[in-house]
C-alpha cells in the first residue's frame, strides 16, 4: 500500500511538495478555511475554549447520534463489549488536562512545502477531557495473550491518496493498556458533551501524542495479534526524510517540544506584525512536550548581525496537570525600531527546539522555533495618524 | 483619509490585488489559519455550534473582564447611560435567530484576488442571540433632535493600512433605533455567555447586515449629529469597482442572497472533491438574504456543453425566524462519472445570485453561486482498493 493510486475518478492525487515559487494552492486554502488553529492571543487561557482549540478534520464531521451510539471492543479479547453512552458514563471516570497538537503543525514553514493542511504554528489547544480510562476498558474485556495492538475506528469516511477509508489508527497495547499513560475514551470536553468537531459523542485522548492518535467519533476498538498497517499508520504519519522513493519512514508518535509566545502589543490586520510602545513589555506564553516536562524556556532577541541573545524565561509548571502545557513569562524592554523575538523550549529528555526546520516529506513534527516580528513605535510617530480609538468619535 | 500610509514602521501596507499567477500569500495564510469558516457539512445544524460558526477578528481577541465591563451610551443623547452587565441583564431581553455572514465571503474566488482574509464560500453561521434591543436603549437615553447616527466602539485595537484604531463602525439611526430592525446589544449566544471570539461580554447584532456591522467587545455607543467617516466606514467596507483611484465607493450594508449546499457523499481529504454512489442522492442546504426572504432555490447541473439545467428545490421557511437562513432540499440521481452541481438563491426583492463573480477592489459581497464537483463511482470501481472502513481490521 503506497497511497499512489490517483483515484477514484481523479478526485484524489498523490502526495507532493510545492514548487519553489508556488504560493498556497486553492486546495490548501480550502483546508485552511475549514480547519483552524488557536489564535495565538488565546494562549492566555489555561484551558482553551472549544471554539478556539485547533481543529483538524480529515473528511467531514460526521452526523452522529449520541442516543444510538455504541462503542464495541472486540478482536483478541476474552469478553467483547458493546457499550452505549449511559454504560460508559456509569463507569468510573477521570478528567485529564491535555495539550493536543496536530502532527502537521509547522508544515507551511517548510521549504519545499509539503502540500496538505498548511499550518504555521497555531495547531494546538488544551482541554479538560473526561472519560473512561482505556486501560480499564481493556482490563474489563480481557486481552488475549497474543494481543499486541488496539485499533481504533472513527465514523469519519473519505478518500485519501486513492484509498477509501474510515479514519483508523492503532496504538501498541503497552501504551493503550498502561494506566500511567492516561489514555481515555472521552465523552466530555471542559465539562460539556464533546462538540461535533471534537468527536461527538466519543473520542480517544492519548496524552503526549500528536493529534492523529486521538481518534474522533470513536465507535470500535479491535484488539489485534499483529501490528496494524492501514493507511493512517503506514502511509500517512511517517517521517520520511527523502523527497521521493519507497522509504517506509519512522512513525509519528510523541509531541516534540514547542514554546509559543502570545504576540506582544497589537497587530496590523494584514501583516500580523506587532506594534509595541517603548519600555518594559511583558512576554508570556506556553510550552509543552510529549517526551516529558518542559525544563527550560528561553527568549531570544536577534542582534541584527545574525546572532541571537538568549535569556531564560520563568517557567510555571503545575504538577496537577502533567499532560498540559506550562506557562512561562519574561520581561523585555522595547526600544524604538524593529525587533525579532524568538522563543524555544527544552524538555526533560534534553530535546531542544531547532533553529532550522527539520524537513520531512509529510511535513510532520516541525517544531522550528516561533519568531515574532515586533516594531516598537514612539507614542505618536511622525507621519502617523492619530489613533482613531484614542479619542471620542464626532464629539456632539 | 485614504488609508495609504504604510506605517507604522512598514508593518502596514496599502491594499492590493494579487498578481495573475500569484498563489495565496503567507500573510493571507496567517489570516486563514486563525480565522475560520463553517465546515459546509455543518449547514446541517439549524443553529450553528459556536466553534463551527465563522469567525473573523480584525486584530486580537481582547482580554476582556465581564465583571468590570461598562457600556456607555453618550454623545447626542439627553440622558447618558453607563451600564454594567447586571444592569443590561435586568432589562427586558429578546432572543433572535440570526444568520451572520462576513462581507468578505467569496473574496478568494475573485480574479484578480483582493489580498485580505481569503474566504471561499464558508464565512457564515447562524446563532440565537440574546440581548437588549438597541432601540430600547436609545429610547431610554433619548436622542437629540439633530442626531443622525450611532457609532459603536469595540475593545479590539490594531493597525490597518497605516491607521491605528479601535474597531469602530456606525449605523444610521433609522436602522439603529427602529424596533422592527431587531438590532441587539447581545450578551448571550445560544443561551450561553458570548465566547471570547464572538465578542465577550457584549456585541452588536444587526440582523440582515454583513458581519462588519456587528461590532464585538462593544463598550461605547456615541450618538452623533454628523455621519461617521472613520476607517472602517469610509476606507474599508466600500464597493469600489475600479482597481485604482479615489473612487469613494458605495457602503457595504445588507447581505446579498446566497444558497449553500451540504456537499453530498464523502470527500477526498486534499481536493475536497466529492464521491457519491450511483442512484438517488439527497441534496440539502441553506439559503439567506439580508434584503428579505429567500423565495426560490434552484439546483443546476452542468450538461457538459457549457449549459446548466435548473430545477427548483423545496424551500422550508420558518416564519418564527425571519433573520435566519431557510433550509432547502432536493433530490438528484447520480450516474457514474463527473458532475458539477450548482445552487442559486433568489430573494423577495428579486436579487438573484450571479453566475459570474461581481468584482470589486475590496472583495466584498461576492455571492457568486457555489459549484460542487462530484464524482459518482460504482460500488467497487476497477483499480480502486477495497475501502478500509468497510471491513474489520486485522481479524483476530
Amino acid at each position: 500500500m503506497d497511497g499512489s493510486p490517483s483515484a477514484p475518478g481523479g478526485v484524489s492525487g498523490p502526495g507532493r511538495v510545492a514548487g519553489p515559487e508556488e504560493g498556497i494552492s486553492a486546495e490548501e486554502l480550502a483546508l485552511a478555511a475549514r480547519n483552524h488553529g488557536l489564535p495565538l492571543e488565546a494562549l492566555r487561557y489555561d484551558v482553551t475554549p472549544p471554539g478556539l482549540h485547533y481543529v483538524l478534520v480529515h473528511y467531514d464531521i460526521p452526523a452522529t447520534d449520541p442516543d444510538g451510539w455504541r462503542l464495541t471492543v472486540g478482536g483478541r479479547v476474552l469478553r467483547p463489549l458493546a457499550l452505549d453512552l449511559d454504560a460508559l458514563r456509569a463507569r468510573p471516570s477521570v478528567t485529564r488536562r491535555v495539550t493536543l497538537e496536530c502532527a502537521g503543525n509547522g508544515r507551511a514553514r517548510l521549504t519545499p512545502r509539503p502540500v496538505s493542511q498548511p499550518w504555521l504554528v497555531e495547531a494546538v489547544g488544551t482541554a479538560d477531557w473526561t472519560g473512561v480510562p482505556l486501560a480499564a476498558l481493556l482490563a474489563e474485556a480481557g486481552t488475549a495473550e497474543d494481543a499486541v495492538e488496539a485499533v481504533f475506528t472513527g465514523a469519519d469516511h473519505g478518500v485519501e491518496r486513492g484509498v477509501e477509508q474510515d479514519y483508523r489508527r492503532s496504538l501498541p497495547l503497552r501504551v493503550a493498556a498502561d494506566p500511567a499513560r492516561d489514555v481515555l475514551v472521552a465523552y466530555a470536553m471542559n465539562g460539556e458533551p464533546l462538540p461535533p468537531q471534537h468527536g461527538s459523542p466519543l473520542r480517544l485522548v492519548v496524552p503526549g501524542w500528536y493529534g492523529m492518535a486521538h481518534v474522533k467519533w470513536l465507535h470500535d476498538i479491535t484488539v489485534t495479534a499483529t501490528p496494524y498497517t492501514g493507511f493512517q499508520q503506514s502511509v500517512a504519519y511517517r517521517i520520511r526524510t527523502t523527497a521521493e522513493g519507497d522509504e517506509p519512514g519512522a512513525p509519528v508518535t510523541l509531541i516534540a517540544p514547542r514554546a509559543l509566545m502570545i504576540p506582544p502589543g497589537f497587530p496590523d490586520f494584514m501583516s500580523r506584525a506587532r506594534v509595541v510602545r517603548p519600555g518594559p513589555v511583558p512576554l508570556a506564553g506556553r510550552a509543552w512536550s510529549g517526551h516529558g516536562p518542559v525544563t527550560r524556556v528561553e527568549i531570544g532577541e536577534s542582534d541584527g548581525d545574525g546572532g541571537t541573545a538568549w535569556t531564560d524565561a520563568v517557567l510555571d509548571r503545575d504538577p496537577a496537570h502533567p499532560w498540559a502545557w506550562s506557562s512561562w513569562r519574561a520581561s523585555w524592554t522595547a526600544t524604538p525600531g524593529h525587533h525579532r523575538l524568538t522563543v524555544r523550549a527544552t524538555d526533560a529528555e534534553g530535546h531542544v527546539q531547532p533553529l532550522a526546520a527539520p524537513w520531512n516529506r509529510g511535513g510532520f513534527a516541525n517544531n522550528l522555533v516561533q519568531r515574532v516580528e515586533v516594531f516598537c513605535a514612539p507614542e505618536r510617530p511622525e507621519g502617523i495618524q492619530a489613533p482613531e480609538g484614542a479619542e471620542a468619535p464626532e464629539s456632539p
